[in-house]
């Protein structure tokens, strides 16, 4: 998506040991017209898929989810990472490792808001080892839903996390994959075919 | 606003310890046409104020606060509970003791994302003991930021929150205000001139 290689371009830094910082505009202050745009490009990339429900994980993938529900006419369901005393009744559960923050979370989704009937699009803004959305995808298989696809805002394509799930006959269709990058150069993105 | 009082009425579950559950609508699933027309009300009752960012603390706060956005046409921050690595450079931090997980989190937001320029709106789902917003409001005013007021969708007026915030002179405008509420009887709301 080039609005969004365009953002990255203009707004991220690159960091040493393969950081991109993309906190101006997408995990920590948040561009919401940006998102708008995004969640009209995933609309349209999931077009054919009868999704009823977005899934996303605590925190920073939360706004993109909700604004690209719109364009859906979905609810969107949080997987929260750690058990907390408002929580009942039952839950699926999974331990995902988290890089940045060096620790493993249990996460959990109350079994009330996904089940067999669902067609779940999992939405987040980053993949790159892909941990978190393989704990997502458990948990939609814990709850018998169909899961339709994964729309990401960021991909460092360079990291083992798209193949990771690709290679599981998941559909990813992330806005923007990142190449290859560094400190001096910038990112470099790859291209992808049919999209905007 | 009848809108969610109705909502909370049909779909809200009142549990022992003056426990209100919201999670099939509020905060773990979320229902976006509802956030949209709470972002409506707000903007409808700050039209006056001249707010250009928006600011929340995740998880839960950050849905109503990036539909609401929408509506005044601003960015949103949502401050960070805890320090990520990922996070470079000074911010602005504090402590917040939160209820719900019986803990003290810190709780940052980058000084890049905020400043003396900023007129602030705080949107937060909860209003109960103020801890939570009592530490927004101390990092506004680190920032040398314009506190414009304080968007809540629910207010649990049986609690100090509400009190202790307005006693200091702050604007907070609350979508639904709980008044009392038990498990036999349900829930009674506060009755808010002004409000629709």
């Amino acid at each position: 998506m080039k609005l969004l290689e365009d953002k990255i371009r203009k707004d991220g830094v690159v960091k040493e040991g393969g950081v991109l910082k993309v906190d101006s505009f997408l995990n920590h202050q948040m561009d919401i017209p940006l998102f708008d745009e995004m969640g009209k490009e995933w609309k349209r990339l999931f077009a054919d898929a009868p999704v009823n429900k977005i899934l996303t994980i605590e925190a920073s993938g939360i706004g993109v989810a909700c604004i690209a529900a719109r364009h859906f006419g979905v609810p969107v369901v949080f997987a929260k990472k750690a058990r907390s005393v408002n929580i009942d009744g039952e839950v699926y559960s999974t331990k995902i490792e988290s890089f940045t923050h060096r620790r493993v979370y249990d996460v959990i989704v109350s079994r009330k808001f996904l089940g067999p009937e669902d067609h779940v699009l999992i939405i987040d803004d980053f993949l790159a080892n892909g941990k978190a959305l393989e704990g997502l995808i458990q948990i939609v298989e814990s709850a018998g839903a169909v899961l339709e696809g994964i729309g990401i805002a960021i991909e460092k394509g360079f990291q083992p996390g798209g193949e990771l799930i690709r290679g599981k006959g998941v559909r990813v269709e992330s806005l923007a994959v990142i190449e290859s990058m560094d400190v001096e150069s910038g990112v470099k993105f790859r291209r992808q075919p049919g999209h905007s």
